[in-house]
């Protein structure tokens, strides 16, 4: 059974960190938890990538079965952990319980469906072209590609999913699965559910008999330890979930780099969603309702959270908008990860409150503590969004904007100064989009993700999911972070030229 | 019938460019050709990449077929410029007739691949998962994915393919097959022969009734056209052939950018080749004189070029350095492309000759004119290129390094100090390399494509090519320059979840 003992692994089982002593903190409660953890020492994190840079060659030739039993193992483990894993993780997070046990079927669910997809060879893109020798004026030679893993791959955990975007999250499943080492680094906000699950992988390695060093694991409260993980020059990739600011100066650092390396940052977006007419006249209360619920999921905590609503002018938006602050006001106030999420989030209200031509449409009400968050749906005119760049931006939390505009031309402007996103949203009746078809062709330039009469939050695990979007939303609109697709992230194609059948990898034989 | 006036376009027909005056030289002549050409200023390289992100949408809106149809018109184009275009790229690259001439089939044959690969849908990746509303504990949503095009992209002709990897090649074709806008940034050693093709592209666009500002072209002697592009903040990918020093700075700028985009820079390497002993045994003679043609081939300036070669000493090694001395003592000197890549490799030369530890094993001529160069075979051991980084870097040219190693571990140590490559070649029996096996995974680990018994010039267009590798041989190991596949580098997925099929892009019905 996995204790927490405050501890990392850099490659020869574990022992404590060597710097700044961190606790983690429970929001709820307002306390601190034991035990100390210390952050990784440059030393520490030195020998955590080079023991994973060690153990790569060993674990890349495992066979897909191997890391697939690796995977499930873990998936079990995890499992096995019961309700400590998700108490722990409810004190570090506030998270309600239900949630938590509905992420760790996911998390779960993820390792299993990278032990299933590597089973069937799909994830190593195979393409054979066999020789012709008759070719004129060349003879064309027989060519085989397949995919082999980058090399040793951080992955940092995300604040708002301290199980699917963490230790053995997503990032972690699809590079292990891709046969890339991992070296992880837990998020502060949730050290000691890190450790648990981090325990778990080693623990599955070790009897499994692979590479133990394959996945190292630090912690850090401070960005140094992050920082001298992405510049270690034997490091490979970066997979990160969090803010754009973080993220970013992850990125900068391995451009940097004399050998530069792919950075896989998904940093969040506003998430705009346009509701025409068609949608609000018949069900504008409806709406208000689902959408709250969609606003204040996880204290509108997810990259997904729809913090930008666009609508035309008019009774039924002006019914929406009612029926919205209304369906806001009545949920109770909801507990952030952490205090400093907690506090941005009020000084982002204040900031939005002061801006001229900005109203809160919602009452102000006291929070309870300081990391609780009052949902806040806020208004104002397209000429006052495009005025002040402030409200183009996320503001992390379960607050809302509904910028209203004139008529379709002004919506568009709008919607065209916005960066990129990770989600866009339509409500409405398909006869009124097909009569505005520069709408969707302008939400598709910006977002990965499109979302009719829906909500962006829940991010289905599927193949045909797209978890990412052109920048800020991510560093890399080429991929997505969720699905087996992710896998692609962790792995480069080889081509094999004129080999014999018996000098290929098994997979091009034949 | 196109002519060469020394234009460039921006997006209102074409004019002169308004910055510094250059002169293609012909280096084979030693003399400047007319006309004059002048670099974009500034002011045009804005035009030029606005009117490309104007007529985006309208060229992202085309079919399938209509751009495959404008793809097939610019092949017929090329071809109808018959005899002027390769005499012209002869005399601004001295790259044989023969030579050029092919290098137009592989040009029109790979805008002839991408119009029959777009039309079967197969690089739109699509992805349907159906909705299943009842499962629990939440219903599943209908979700469908497939591929968009990037936004405007610059590509960068190449100085040693003018017309493969130039104004219409590879790059080219796979942007405009995707849907993306191009702006053209014709290489200023082939100045007449870019424009001449990129005349036949716009002809094709006007004439097919496309957005006639899709591609746009501009000429530049200066690095400051191709930084004020790659700077432009409404350019969304770069794709760049040449040089390492070129390929980072461009890299580096796109890095930078308040939005960061992807650069594919092919930069060149080295080339590995590893000689065994069960090759050299029977046929030292036989390789040396192919491998001389590998060499040479287009005066060495091709990227994958075989510039390291690596072979345990032995009397079969001294047979083989022998003989390869003598062949490639026998060619006649080539002319280089360029007085700068001449001089450059004439520097190069000079720098090994004065290495400690290194000996010319062919015998030093003279070159008959500033453009020519020598072929040259260099040797070393293991002890000197491990103590000189200047060794492992490429020496753009026809020649080559002989590194000998004492034994297996050795050359193992010599091949892991190499920096990523394009390719990397063993030469042997099968029997050889079974009983090695660290060999072949250290090469994979190196390269993007592996030759066996063969030699890495000549790269097949073909799906199953991966013309690409670690860095510093690209920017971005996961993505091939040749190839079908190429496409993947302009396109991005994009999810649609729950969208009436009447409403889906076409592709994503049904």
């Amino acid at each position: 059974m996995s204790a927490i003992r405050g501890e990392i692994s850099c490659g020869d089982g574990w022992e404590a960190g060597a710097a700044a002593p961190f606790r983690a903190y429970d929001p709820a409660q307002e306390r601190e938890l034991e035990p100390l953890f210390r952050d990784a020492s440059d030393a520490q994190v030195e020998r955590a990538v080079r023991a994973a840079a060690q153990a790569f060659p060993a674990f890349r030739a495992t066979s897909a079965e191997q890391r697939a039993a690796l995977l499930e193992r873990v998936a079990s483990g995890v499992e096995a952990l019961g309700a400590a894993l998700l108490e722990r993780a409810h004190a570090e997070t506030a998270l309600p319980l239900a949630r938590l046990e509905s992420e760790r079927g996911r998390t779960c669910g993820q390792l299993r469906m990278f032990a299933k997809l590597i089973r069937t060879g799909a994830h190593l893109g195979v393409v054979r072209d066999p020789a012709d020798p008759e070719r004129k004026p060349l003879p064309k030679p027989d060519l085989r590609r397949r995919k082999i893993p980058l090399g040793p791959v951080a992955v940092f955990g995300a604040s708002n999913f301290p199980l699917a975007f963490s230790a053995v999250g997503g990032d972690t499943a699809a590079a292990l699965a891709a046969g890339c080492a991992v070296i992880v680094k837990a998020h502060p906000a949730h050290p000691g559910t890190s450790e648990l699950v981090a325990r778990v992988l080693a623990e599955a390695l070790h009897e499994l008999g692979l590479p133990a060093q394959a996945a190292t694991f630090v912690q850090g409260a401070s960005n140094e330890v992050g920082a001298a993980l992405v510049r270690h020059p034997l490091l490979r990739a970066v997979a990160f979930t969090g803010s754009l600011r973080g993220g970013r100066a992850l990125f900068d650092l391995a451009c940097a780099r004399p050998h530069p390396i792919p950075v896989y940052a998904e940093m969040g977006s506003t998430n705009p969603t346009v509701f025409l007419e068609s949608a609000l006249m018949p069900r504008a209360e409806a709406i208000a309702r689902d959408l709250a619920g969609s606003v204040t999921l996880g204290c509108g905590q997810f990259c997904t959270n729809p913090g930008l609503l666009f609508a035309i002018a008019g009774a039924s938006t002006e019914r929406f908008a009612q029926a919205l602050a209304a369906a806001l006001e009545a949920l109770p106030n909801g507990t952030m990860l952490t205090r400093g999420i907690a506090q941005s989030y009020r000084e982002g209200l204040a900031r939005w409150s002061k801006l001229a031509g900005v109203r809160r449409a919602t009452a102000e009400r006291a929070a309870e503590s300081a990391c609780r968050a009052v949902p806040a749906l806020f208004r104002c005119e397209v000429a006052t969004f495009a005025r002040e760049p402030a409200l183009q931006e996320e503001l992390f939390g379960p607050a809302t904007l509904l910028v209203t505009a004139r008529d379709r031309a002004e919506l568009l402007q709008a919607l065209a100064l916005l960066p990129g996103q990770l989600t866009a949203g339509i409500h409405g009746e398909a006869s009124e989009l097909r009569a505005w078809p520069e709408l969707l062709a302008t939400l598709e330039d910006k977002a990965g993700r499109l979302v009719w009469n829906g909500y962006p939050t829940g991010v289905e695990v599927s193949p045909a999911m797209l978890h990412g979007g052109p920048y800020p939303a991510t560093t890399d609109s080429r991929v997505s972070s969720v699905g087996p697709s992710s896998i692609e992230r962790f792995l480069r194609p080889v081509a094999y030229q004129s080999f014999p059948s018996e000098l290929l990898p098994e997979e091009l034989r034949g």
